[in-house]
Protein backbone atom coordinates (compact mmCIF):
# COMPACT_ATOMS: atom_id res chain seq x y z
CA UNK A 1 0.00 0.00 0.00
CA UNK A 2 1.27 3.49 -0.90
CA UNK A 3 2.79 5.77 1.87
CA UNK A 4 0.97 8.40 0.27
CA UNK A 5 -2.65 7.09 0.76
CA UNK A 6 -4.47 5.35 -1.65
CA UNK A 7 -3.57 4.21 -4.90
CA UNK A 8 -5.46 1.92 -6.80
CA UNK A 9 -2.41 0.85 -8.93
CA UNK A 10 -0.95 -0.89 -6.04
CA UNK A 11 -4.14 -2.83 -6.33
CA UNK A 12 -4.40 -3.20 -9.15
CA UNK A 13 -2.81 -6.04 -11.48
CA UNK A 14 -1.00 -5.70 -14.34
CA UNK A 15 -1.48 -7.29 -17.79
CA UNK A 16 0.51 -10.75 -17.52
CA UNK A 17 1.68 -9.83 -13.92
CA UNK A 18 2.31 -13.25 -12.13
CA UNK A 19 0.69 -13.26 -8.78
CA UNK A 20 1.36 -15.37 -5.83
CA UNK A 21 -2.05 -14.77 -3.62
CA UNK A 22 -0.07 -15.97 -0.84
CA UNK A 23 1.71 -12.41 -0.72
CA UNK A 24 -0.92 -10.12 -1.05
CA UNK A 25 -2.05 -8.94 2.49
CA UNK A 26 -6.12 -9.93 2.76
CA UNK A 27 -5.80 -7.66 6.18
CA UNK A 28 -5.24 -4.28 3.86
CA UNK A 29 -3.59 -1.61 5.23
CA UNK A 30 -2.62 -1.22 9.16
CA UNK A 31 -2.44 2.37 8.98
CA UNK A 32 -5.85 3.26 8.25
CA UNK A 33 -8.37 4.33 11.37
CA UNK A 34 -11.58 2.52 10.97
CA UNK A 35 -13.93 5.02 12.32
CA UNK A 36 -12.42 7.61 9.77
CA UNK A 37 -12.49 5.66 6.71
CA UNK A 38 -16.30 4.50 7.32
CA UNK A 39 -17.25 7.94 7.46
CA UNK A 40 -15.11 8.66 4.14
CA UNK A 41 -16.63 6.04 2.66
CA UNK A 42 -19.90 7.44 3.37
CA UNK A 43 -19.24 10.50 1.47
CA UNK A 44 -17.70 8.90 -1.37
CA UNK A 45 -21.13 7.25 -1.38
CA UNK A 46 -22.89 10.62 -2.20
CA UNK A 47 -19.77 11.23 -5.14
CA UNK A 48 -20.29 7.79 -6.49
CA UNK A 49 -24.44 8.76 -7.07
CA UNK A 50 -23.98 12.27 -8.55
CA UNK A 51 -21.51 9.94 -11.15
CA UNK A 52 -24.18 6.99 -11.74
CA UNK A 53 -26.62 10.47 -11.71
CA UNK A 54 -24.73 11.54 -14.87
CA UNK A 55 -23.96 7.87 -16.58
CA UNK A 56 -27.67 7.08 -16.69
CA UNK A 57 -28.39 10.89 -17.96
CA UNK A 58 -26.10 10.54 -20.55
CA UNK A 59 -27.22 6.83 -21.65
CA UNK A 60 -23.93 6.15 -23.85
CA UNK A 61 -21.56 4.03 -21.82
CA UNK A 62 -22.20 1.31 -19.47
CA UNK A 63 -20.32 0.33 -16.82
CA UNK A 64 -20.07 -3.27 -15.85
CA UNK A 65 -18.40 -4.78 -12.26
CA UNK A 66 -17.34 -8.28 -11.44
CA UNK A 67 -17.24 -9.92 -8.35
CA UNK A 68 -15.46 -12.94 -7.39
CA UNK A 69 -14.19 -14.46 -4.07
CA UNK A 70 -14.01 -17.52 -2.07
CA UNK A 71 -17.45 -18.77 -0.26
CA UNK A 72 -17.94 -16.00 2.67
CA UNK A 73 -15.50 -13.77 0.43
CA UNK A 74 -18.22 -10.92 0.92
CA UNK A 75 -19.54 -10.47 -2.51
CA UNK A 76 -23.45 -10.03 -1.49
CA UNK A 77 -21.94 -7.84 1.48
CA UNK A 78 -20.25 -5.33 -0.56
CA UNK A 79 -23.28 -5.49 -3.31
CA UNK A 80 -25.63 -4.55 -0.21
CA UNK A 81 -23.09 -1.75 1.39
CA UNK A 82 -21.42 -0.69 -1.91
CA UNK A 83 -24.07 -0.13 -4.15
CA UNK A 84 -27.30 0.11 -1.84
CA UNK A 85 -27.54 4.16 -2.00
CA UNK A 86 -27.39 3.99 -6.11
CA UNK A 87 -30.60 5.07 -8.14
CA UNK A 88 -32.28 1.14 -8.39
CA UNK A 89 -33.32 1.92 -11.75
CA UNK A 90 -29.75 2.45 -13.10
CA UNK A 91 -28.49 -0.75 -11.22
CA UNK A 92 -28.81 -4.44 -12.53
CA UNK A 93 -27.20 -7.13 -10.11
CA UNK A 94 -27.16 -11.00 -11.65
CA UNK A 95 -26.27 -13.44 -9.58
CA UNK A 96 -24.81 -16.33 -11.76
CA UNK A 97 -25.55 -19.86 -10.07
CA UNK A 98 -24.90 -23.43 -11.80
CA UNK A 99 -25.75 -23.03 -15.28
CA UNK A 100 -29.30 -24.54 -16.10
CA UNK A 101 -29.36 -27.67 -18.88
CA UNK A 102 -30.64 -24.49 -21.27
CA UNK A 103 -27.14 -22.75 -20.47
CA UNK A 104 -25.56 -25.75 -20.47
CA UNK A 105 -26.63 -26.14 -24.21
CA UNK A 106 -25.04 -22.90 -25.37
CA UNK A 107 -21.30 -21.70 -25.02
CA UNK A 108 -20.13 -20.45 -21.58
CA UNK A 109 -19.82 -16.96 -22.78
CA UNK A 110 -23.81 -16.93 -23.79
CA UNK A 111 -25.86 -16.55 -20.41
CA UNK A 112 -23.04 -13.55 -19.51
CA UNK A 113 -23.94 -12.00 -22.80
CA UNK A 114 -27.27 -11.33 -22.48
CA UNK A 115 -26.50 -9.49 -18.60
CA UNK A 116 -24.22 -7.24 -19.96
CA UNK A 117 -25.44 -3.65 -18.79
CA UNK A 118 -27.37 -1.55 -21.34
CA UNK A 119 -25.56 2.18 -22.01
CA UNK A 120 -26.32 4.47 -19.02
CA UNK A 121 -26.42 1.12 -16.68
CA UNK A 122 -24.23 -0.44 -14.05
CA UNK A 123 -23.89 -4.03 -13.81
CA UNK A 124 -22.83 -6.37 -11.46
CA UNK A 125 -22.17 -9.66 -11.91
CA UNK A 126 -22.10 -11.55 -8.50
CA UNK A 127 -19.87 -14.51 -9.70
CA UNK A 128 -19.47 -14.61 -13.87
CA UNK A 129 -17.69 -15.82 -16.74
CA UNK A 130 -14.88 -16.52 -14.53
CA UNK A 131 -16.20 -19.28 -12.77
CA UNK A 132 -16.04 -21.76 -15.73
CA UNK A 133 -12.30 -21.50 -15.62
CA UNK A 134 -12.50 -21.67 -11.57
CA UNK A 135 -14.93 -24.22 -10.12
CA UNK A 136 -14.97 -26.03 -13.72
CA UNK A 137 -11.15 -26.02 -13.84
CA UNK A 138 -10.50 -27.30 -10.63
CA UNK A 139 -12.88 -29.89 -10.40
CA UNK A 140 -12.41 -30.65 -14.08
CA UNK A 141 -16.00 -30.57 -15.14
CA UNK A 142 -15.03 -29.92 -19.08
CA UNK A 143 -11.33 -31.13 -20.46
CA UNK A 144 -8.46 -29.12 -19.88
CA UNK A 145 -7.72 -28.28 -23.47
CA UNK A 146 -11.99 -26.61 -23.25
CA UNK A 147 -10.72 -24.38 -20.52
CA UNK A 148 -7.93 -23.19 -21.51
CA UNK A 149 -8.89 -21.86 -24.48
CA UNK A 150 -11.05 -20.18 -22.40
CA UNK A 151 -8.63 -17.23 -20.95
CA UNK A 152 -8.30 -15.93 -24.36
CA UNK A 153 -11.73 -15.93 -25.65
CA UNK A 154 -12.95 -14.10 -22.34
CA UNK A 155 -10.33 -11.49 -22.83
CA UNK A 156 -12.10 -10.97 -26.85
CA UNK A 157 -14.94 -11.06 -25.31
CA UNK A 158 -14.32 -8.32 -22.72
CA UNK A 159 -12.38 -5.99 -25.59
CA UNK A 160 -15.39 -6.34 -27.76
CA UNK A 161 -17.67 -4.72 -24.94
CA UNK A 162 -14.59 -2.12 -24.39
CA UNK A 163 -14.75 -1.43 -27.84
CA UNK A 164 -18.65 -1.13 -27.35
CA UNK A 165 -19.26 1.77 -24.64
CA UNK A 166 -19.06 -0.75 -21.57
CA UNK A 167 -16.40 -0.24 -18.94
CA UNK A 168 -15.25 -3.19 -17.32
CA UNK A 169 -13.74 -3.34 -13.40
CA UNK A 170 -12.88 -6.85 -12.10
CA UNK A 171 -12.71 -7.32 -8.28
CA UNK A 172 -11.43 -10.41 -6.09
CA UNK A 173 -12.21 -10.03 -2.71
CA UNK A 174 -9.38 -11.47 -1.19
CA UNK A 175 -9.73 -13.08 2.51
CA UNK A 176 -7.42 -15.23 3.87
CA UNK A 177 -8.39 -19.04 4.63
CA UNK A 178 -8.63 -18.40 8.61
CA UNK A 179 -11.02 -15.65 8.06
CA UNK A 180 -13.42 -17.56 5.76
CA UNK A 181 -12.99 -19.70 8.83
CA UNK A 182 -14.14 -17.38 11.43
CA UNK A 183 -16.97 -16.15 8.50
CA UNK A 184 -18.39 -19.48 8.37
CA UNK A 185 -18.29 -20.76 11.62
CA UNK A 186 -20.41 -17.14 12.38
CA UNK A 187 -23.05 -18.64 9.94
CA UNK A 188 -23.02 -21.35 11.44
CA UNK A 189 -23.77 -19.59 14.76
CA UNK A 190 -26.18 -16.65 13.78
CA UNK A 191 -29.73 -17.73 13.35
CA UNK A 192 -30.56 -15.06 10.97
CA UNK A 193 -27.36 -16.08 9.02
CA UNK A 194 -27.46 -19.82 9.35
CA UNK A 195 -29.80 -19.97 5.77
CA UNK A 196 -26.96 -19.14 4.21
CA UNK A 197 -25.08 -21.88 5.22
CA UNK A 198 -24.76 -24.79 2.56
CA UNK A 199 -22.64 -27.96 3.75
CA UNK A 200 -21.95 -27.96 0.25
CA UNK A 201 -19.27 -25.53 0.17
CA UNK A 202 -17.04 -27.46 2.52
CA UNK A 203 -15.55 -29.59 -0.26
CA UNK A 204 -14.60 -25.92 -1.57
CA UNK A 205 -13.18 -24.82 1.18
CA UNK A 206 -10.58 -28.03 1.22
CA UNK A 207 -9.34 -27.18 -2.11
CA UNK A 208 -8.74 -23.53 -1.23
CA UNK A 209 -5.23 -24.11 -2.69
CA UNK A 210 -5.97 -25.38 -6.27
CA UNK A 211 -8.74 -22.29 -6.03
CA UNK A 212 -5.93 -20.00 -5.13
CA UNK A 213 -4.10 -21.21 -8.41
CA UNK A 214 -6.74 -21.16 -10.63
CA UNK A 215 -6.94 -17.41 -9.00
CA UNK A 216 -3.69 -16.59 -10.13
CA UNK A 217 -3.99 -17.96 -13.68
CA UNK A 218 -6.87 -15.82 -14.34
CA UNK A 219 -5.44 -12.56 -12.45
CA UNK A 220 -2.56 -13.20 -14.48
CA UNK A 221 -4.16 -13.57 -18.09
CA UNK A 222 -7.39 -11.92 -17.57
CA UNK A 223 -6.49 -8.77 -16.03
CA UNK A 224 -6.18 -6.34 -19.55
CA UNK A 225 -5.96 -2.65 -19.77
CA UNK A 226 -9.33 -2.32 -20.70
CA UNK A 227 -10.14 -4.70 -18.25
CA UNK A 228 -8.42 -4.50 -14.84
CA UNK A 229 -8.30 -6.95 -12.61
CA UNK A 230 -8.30 -5.37 -8.56
CA UNK A 231 -7.01 -7.91 -5.85
CA UNK A 232 -8.85 -6.41 -2.84
CA UNK A 233 -7.57 -7.27 0.97
CA UNK A 234 -10.87 -8.18 2.21
CA UNK A 235 -11.03 -9.28 5.66
CA UNK A 236 -11.75 -6.22 7.29
CA UNK A 237 -15.45 -5.20 5.52
CA UNK A 238 -14.80 -1.49 6.14
CA UNK A 239 -11.50 -1.16 4.21
CA UNK A 240 -13.17 -3.79 1.57
CA UNK A 241 -15.71 -0.98 0.95
CA UNK A 242 -13.71 1.59 1.02
CA UNK A 243 -11.41 0.39 -1.62
CA UNK A 244 -13.54 -0.78 -3.77
CA UNK A 245 -15.84 2.49 -3.18
CA UNK A 246 -12.77 4.73 -4.62
CA UNK A 247 -12.18 2.35 -7.42
CA UNK A 248 -15.18 2.89 -8.81
CA UNK A 249 -15.26 6.91 -8.61
CA UNK A 250 -11.72 6.69 -10.57
CA UNK A 251 -13.19 4.56 -12.85
CA UNK A 252 -16.53 6.29 -13.65
CA UNK A 253 -14.33 9.90 -13.52
CA UNK A 254 -12.21 8.50 -16.32
CA UNK A 255 -15.37 7.77 -17.67
CA UNK A 256 -16.00 11.03 -17.64
CA UNK A 257 -20.24 11.02 -18.56
CA UNK A 258 -22.01 13.83 -19.17
CA UNK A 259 -25.68 15.44 -18.94
CA UNK A 260 -26.92 15.14 -22.22
CA UNK A 261 -27.63 18.74 -24.32
CA UNK A 262 -31.23 19.53 -24.01
CA UNK A 263 -33.70 19.69 -27.25
CA UNK A 264 -32.68 22.75 -29.25
CA UNK A 265 -34.86 25.19 -29.44
CA UNK A 266 -36.00 25.03 -25.42
CA UNK A 267 -36.04 28.28 -24.73
CA UNK A 268 -38.83 28.91 -26.75
CA UNK A 269 -40.96 26.80 -25.85
CA UNK A 270 -44.39 28.07 -23.30
CA UNK A 271 -46.22 25.14 -21.37
CA UNK A 272 -49.92 25.70 -21.82
CA UNK A 273 -51.92 25.56 -18.70
CA UNK B 1 -57.91 10.98 4.94
CA UNK B 2 -58.57 8.92 7.99
CA UNK B 3 -58.63 11.27 11.40
CA UNK B 4 -56.87 8.64 12.94
CA UNK B 5 -53.70 8.84 11.00
CA UNK B 6 -52.77 6.52 7.64
CA UNK B 7 -55.04 3.95 6.47
CA UNK B 8 -54.27 2.29 3.01
CA UNK B 9 -58.11 1.83 2.38
CA UNK B 10 -58.50 5.48 1.86
CA UNK B 11 -55.98 5.50 -0.85
CA UNK B 12 -57.16 2.17 -2.51
CA UNK B 13 -59.37 1.49 -5.22
CA UNK B 14 -62.24 -1.16 -4.46
CA UNK B 15 -63.05 -3.66 -6.97
CA UNK B 16 -65.67 -2.27 -9.71
CA UNK B 17 -65.49 1.32 -7.82
CA UNK B 18 -66.30 4.27 -10.25
CA UNK B 19 -63.61 6.74 -10.05
CA UNK B 20 -63.85 10.46 -10.36
CA UNK B 21 -59.93 11.94 -10.09
CA UNK B 22 -61.43 15.06 -10.28
CA UNK B 23 -62.60 14.45 -6.70
CA UNK B 24 -59.18 12.90 -5.44
CA UNK B 25 -57.29 15.78 -4.38
CA UNK B 26 -53.83 15.39 -5.25
CA UNK B 27 -52.41 17.54 -2.74
CA UNK B 28 -52.78 14.84 0.24
CA UNK B 29 -53.82 14.72 4.11
CA UNK B 30 -53.72 18.80 4.97
CA UNK B 31 -52.65 17.73 9.07
CA UNK B 32 -48.77 16.28 8.04
CA UNK B 33 -46.18 17.66 9.43
CA UNK B 34 -43.42 17.92 6.57
CA UNK B 35 -40.35 17.34 8.75
CA UNK B 36 -42.04 14.59 11.37
CA UNK B 37 -42.70 13.24 8.12
CA UNK B 38 -39.83 12.76 6.45
CA UNK B 39 -38.11 11.87 9.67
CA UNK B 40 -40.56 8.88 10.20
CA UNK B 41 -40.23 8.16 6.53
CA UNK B 42 -36.62 7.87 7.03
CA UNK B 43 -37.34 4.98 10.06
CA UNK B 44 -39.91 3.14 7.61
CA UNK B 45 -37.17 2.65 5.14
CA UNK B 46 -35.04 0.41 7.79
CA UNK B 47 -38.45 -1.39 8.05
CA UNK B 48 -38.85 -1.91 4.47
CA UNK B 49 -34.91 -3.09 4.15
CA UNK B 50 -35.10 -5.88 6.95
CA UNK B 51 -38.29 -6.87 5.12
CA UNK B 52 -36.50 -7.04 1.81
CA UNK B 53 -33.97 -9.15 3.35
CA UNK B 54 -36.67 -11.42 4.92
CA UNK B 55 -37.80 -11.51 1.08
CA UNK B 56 -34.87 -12.23 -0.24
CA UNK B 57 -33.87 -15.21 2.01
CA UNK B 58 -37.13 -16.66 2.18
CA UNK B 59 -37.40 -16.87 -1.85
CA UNK B 60 -40.77 -18.08 -2.35
CA UNK B 61 -42.90 -15.26 -2.80
CA UNK B 62 -42.10 -11.74 -4.62
CA UNK B 63 -43.59 -8.53 -5.01
CA UNK B 64 -44.25 -6.86 -8.41
CA UNK B 65 -45.05 -3.01 -8.02
CA UNK B 66 -46.65 -1.02 -10.89
CA UNK B 67 -46.34 3.13 -11.05
CA UNK B 68 -47.82 5.11 -13.33
CA UNK B 69 -48.45 8.50 -13.36
CA UNK B 70 -48.81 11.65 -15.82
CA UNK B 71 -45.72 12.79 -17.12
CA UNK B 72 -43.39 14.48 -14.25
CA UNK B 73 -46.08 12.68 -12.18
CA UNK B 74 -42.74 11.29 -10.24
CA UNK B 75 -42.11 7.52 -11.39
CA UNK B 76 -38.17 8.03 -11.79
CA UNK B 77 -38.47 10.04 -8.56
CA UNK B 78 -40.42 7.94 -6.16
CA UNK B 79 -38.26 4.80 -7.57
CA UNK B 80 -35.35 6.93 -6.68
CA UNK B 81 -36.40 7.89 -3.26
CA UNK B 82 -38.33 4.85 -1.88
CA UNK B 83 -36.31 1.68 -3.27
CA UNK B 84 -32.64 3.36 -2.99
CA UNK B 85 -31.26 1.78 0.47
CA UNK B 86 -32.78 -1.56 -0.63
CA UNK B 87 -30.72 -4.45 -1.18
CA UNK B 88 -30.24 -3.93 -5.00
CA UNK B 89 -29.53 -7.32 -5.69
CA UNK B 90 -33.24 -7.99 -4.44
CA UNK B 91 -34.49 -4.95 -7.27
CA UNK B 92 -35.16 -4.89 -11.01
CA UNK B 93 -36.44 -1.87 -12.06
CA UNK B 94 -38.27 -2.37 -15.62
CA UNK B 95 -38.93 0.71 -17.50
CA UNK B 96 -40.87 0.16 -20.60
CA UNK B 97 -40.61 2.36 -23.58
CA UNK B 98 -42.69 2.69 -26.90
CA UNK B 99 -42.73 -0.79 -27.41
CA UNK B 100 -39.43 -2.35 -30.53
CA UNK B 101 -40.93 -3.97 -33.93
CA UNK B 102 -39.90 -7.47 -31.51
CA UNK B 103 -42.38 -6.53 -28.65
CA UNK B 104 -45.03 -5.63 -31.36
CA UNK B 105 -44.86 -8.69 -33.11
CA UNK B 106 -46.09 -10.48 -30.04
CA UNK B 107 -49.07 -9.63 -27.66
CA UNK B 108 -48.85 -6.86 -25.46
CA UNK B 109 -48.16 -9.02 -22.21
CA UNK B 110 -45.42 -10.79 -24.07
CA UNK B 111 -42.50 -8.29 -22.83
CA UNK B 112 -44.37 -7.47 -19.18
CA UNK B 113 -44.45 -10.99 -18.49
CA UNK B 114 -40.67 -11.93 -19.82
CA UNK B 115 -39.79 -8.91 -17.09
CA UNK B 116 -41.63 -10.17 -13.63
CA UNK B 117 -40.14 -10.59 -10.67
CA UNK B 118 -38.64 -14.20 -10.08
CA UNK B 119 -39.05 -15.31 -6.31
CA UNK B 120 -37.61 -13.06 -3.37
CA UNK B 121 -37.29 -10.22 -5.98
CA UNK B 122 -38.94 -6.92 -5.85
CA UNK B 123 -39.93 -5.95 -9.31
CA UNK B 124 -40.80 -2.68 -10.36
CA UNK B 125 -42.48 -1.52 -13.51
CA UNK B 126 -42.19 2.13 -14.68
CA UNK B 127 -44.90 2.21 -16.57
CA UNK B 128 -46.11 -1.27 -17.47
CA UNK B 129 -48.83 -3.07 -19.66
CA UNK B 130 -51.33 -0.22 -18.10
CA UNK B 131 -50.02 1.95 -21.30
CA UNK B 132 -51.71 -0.54 -23.44
CA UNK B 133 -55.16 0.85 -22.46
CA UNK B 134 -54.38 4.42 -21.62
CA UNK B 135 -51.13 5.78 -24.64
CA UNK B 136 -52.93 3.64 -27.17
CA UNK B 137 -56.20 4.01 -26.05
CA UNK B 138 -56.24 8.19 -26.19
CA UNK B 139 -53.93 7.73 -29.27
CA UNK B 140 -56.41 4.84 -31.10
CA UNK B 141 -53.56 2.87 -31.72
CA UNK B 142 -55.23 -0.03 -31.77
CA UNK B 143 -58.96 -0.68 -32.88
CA UNK B 144 -60.77 -0.14 -29.69
CA UNK B 145 -62.50 -3.83 -29.98
CA UNK B 146 -58.96 -4.71 -28.95
CA UNK B 147 -57.65 -2.58 -26.37
CA UNK B 148 -61.45 -3.12 -24.53
CA UNK B 149 -60.08 -6.59 -24.31
CA UNK B 150 -57.35 -5.92 -22.48
CA UNK B 151 -58.54 -4.76 -18.72
CA UNK B 152 -60.17 -8.53 -18.87
CA UNK B 153 -56.81 -10.22 -20.16
CA UNK B 154 -55.10 -7.82 -17.77
CA UNK B 155 -56.91 -8.66 -14.73
CA UNK B 156 -56.38 -12.74 -15.84
CA UNK B 157 -52.45 -11.97 -16.30
CA UNK B 158 -52.42 -10.37 -12.88
CA UNK B 159 -54.41 -13.38 -11.07
CA UNK B 160 -51.86 -15.92 -12.58
CA UNK B 161 -48.86 -14.27 -11.17
CA UNK B 162 -51.09 -13.75 -7.53
CA UNK B 163 -51.57 -17.67 -7.87
CA UNK B 164 -47.86 -18.29 -8.76
CA UNK B 165 -46.63 -16.43 -5.53
CA UNK B 166 -46.37 -12.68 -7.12
CA UNK B 167 -47.94 -10.27 -5.08
CA UNK B 168 -49.26 -7.16 -6.79
CA UNK B 169 -49.30 -3.30 -5.52
CA UNK B 170 -50.43 -1.19 -8.16
CA UNK B 171 -49.77 3.10 -7.49
CA UNK B 172 -51.54 5.30 -9.77
CA UNK B 173 -49.13 8.59 -8.67
CA UNK B 174 -51.88 11.35 -9.07
CA UNK B 175 -50.85 15.19 -9.94
CA UNK B 176 -52.90 17.76 -10.85
CA UNK B 177 -52.29 19.39 -14.21
CA UNK B 178 -51.43 22.74 -12.61
CA UNK B 179 -48.67 20.60 -10.82
CA UNK B 180 -47.27 19.07 -13.93
CA UNK B 181 -47.25 22.57 -15.31
CA UNK B 182 -44.76 23.61 -12.38
CA UNK B 183 -42.80 20.33 -13.06
CA UNK B 184 -42.18 21.16 -16.45
CA UNK B 185 -41.38 24.60 -16.16
CA UNK B 186 -39.17 23.55 -13.63
CA UNK B 187 -37.56 21.10 -16.07
CA UNK B 188 -37.36 23.36 -18.67
CA UNK B 189 -35.17 26.36 -16.45
CA UNK B 190 -32.94 23.67 -14.78
CA UNK B 191 -29.71 23.24 -16.04
CA UNK B 192 -29.15 19.66 -14.43
CA UNK B 193 -32.72 18.50 -15.76
CA UNK B 194 -33.31 20.31 -19.00
CA UNK B 195 -32.06 16.96 -20.74
CA UNK B 196 -35.21 15.25 -19.64
CA UNK B 197 -37.46 18.09 -21.28
CA UNK B 198 -39.26 16.55 -24.21
CA UNK B 199 -41.84 18.36 -26.82
CA UNK B 200 -43.41 15.62 -27.23
CA UNK B 201 -44.70 15.54 -24.03
CA UNK B 202 -46.81 18.58 -24.80
CA UNK B 203 -49.03 17.13 -26.96
CA UNK B 204 -49.69 14.44 -24.47
CA UNK B 205 -50.45 17.23 -21.84
CA UNK B 206 -52.92 18.78 -23.99
CA UNK B 207 -54.95 15.48 -23.89
CA UNK B 208 -54.74 15.47 -20.01
CA UNK B 209 -59.07 14.70 -19.75
CA UNK B 210 -59.03 11.89 -22.54
CA UNK B 211 -56.33 10.39 -19.94
CA UNK B 212 -57.83 10.61 -16.44
CA UNK B 213 -60.94 9.28 -18.24
CA UNK B 214 -58.55 6.11 -19.14
CA UNK B 215 -56.90 6.24 -15.78
CA UNK B 216 -60.45 6.16 -14.53
CA UNK B 217 -61.76 3.30 -16.09
CA UNK B 218 -58.09 1.06 -15.72
CA UNK B 219 -58.65 2.29 -11.67
CA UNK B 220 -62.25 0.90 -11.70
CA UNK B 221 -61.89 -1.92 -13.75
CA UNK B 222 -58.41 -3.56 -12.75
CA UNK B 223 -58.17 -2.42 -8.92
CA UNK B 224 -58.61 -6.17 -7.99
CA UNK B 225 -58.57 -8.07 -4.03
CA UNK B 226 -55.01 -9.83 -5.29
CA UNK B 227 -53.73 -6.93 -7.18
CA UNK B 228 -55.26 -3.57 -5.84
CA UNK B 229 -54.65 -0.19 -7.41
CA UNK B 230 -53.74 2.76 -5.04
CA UNK B 231 -54.09 6.40 -5.91
CA UNK B 232 -51.29 8.14 -4.44
CA UNK B 233 -51.71 12.10 -3.66
CA UNK B 234 -48.37 13.11 -5.55
CA UNK B 235 -48.10 16.78 -5.76
CA UNK B 236 -45.66 17.00 -2.64
CA UNK B 237 -43.33 14.52 -3.06
CA UNK B 238 -42.81 13.78 0.53
CA UNK B 239 -46.26 12.40 1.22
CA UNK B 240 -46.04 10.46 -2.07
CA UNK B 241 -43.21 8.72 -0.81
CA UNK B 242 -44.59 8.66 2.76
CA UNK B 243 -47.81 6.77 1.29
CA UNK B 244 -45.75 4.45 -0.60
CA UNK B 245 -43.74 3.23 1.69
CA UNK B 246 -46.61 3.06 4.24
CA UNK B 247 -48.10 1.00 1.78
CA UNK B 248 -45.54 -1.13 0.79
CA UNK B 249 -44.51 -1.99 4.43
CA UNK B 250 -48.10 -3.27 4.91
CA UNK B 251 -48.20 -5.09 2.24
CA UNK B 252 -44.76 -7.06 3.04
CA UNK B 253 -46.04 -7.48 6.35
CA UNK B 254 -48.95 -9.05 4.90
CA UNK B 255 -46.75 -11.50 3.02
CA UNK B 256 -44.91 -12.40 5.92
CA UNK B 257 -41.91 -13.84 4.46
CA UNK B 258 -39.92 -15.73 6.98
CA UNK B 259 -35.91 -16.93 6.99
CA UNK B 260 -35.71 -20.26 6.04
CA UNK B 261 -35.44 -23.26 7.82
CA UNK B 262 -31.03 -24.18 7.91
CA UNK B 263 -29.93 -27.35 6.93
CA UNK B 264 -30.79 -29.98 9.20
CA UNK B 265 -27.74 -31.09 11.29
CA UNK B 266 -25.86 -28.26 11.22
CA UNK B 267 -24.82 -28.27 15.20
CA UNK B 268 -22.20 -30.84 13.92
CA UNK B 269 -20.51 -29.49 11.62
CA UNK B 270 -17.19 -28.87 12.27
CA UNK B 271 -15.55 -26.41 10.05
CA UNK B 272 -12.23 -27.88 9.30
CA UNK B 273 -9.01 -25.43 9.20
Amino acid sequence: MSKHGFDSADLRIKPGQPVKLSQFDAQGDGSLDKDKTKALTETLHDELYQLQSRLYAEGKQSLLVVLQAMDAGGKDGTIKSVFRGLNPQGVVVTPFKVPTPAELAHDFLWRVHQRTPAKGQIGIFNRSHYEDVLVVRVNQLVPEKVWRARYDQINAFEQMLSEAGTRIVKFYLHISRDEQKERLVDRLNSPDEQWKFSTSDLPVRERWDDYMQAYEEVLKRCSTESAPWYVIPANRKWQRNYFVTRILIETLKDMNPKYPKPEPGLDKVVIPD
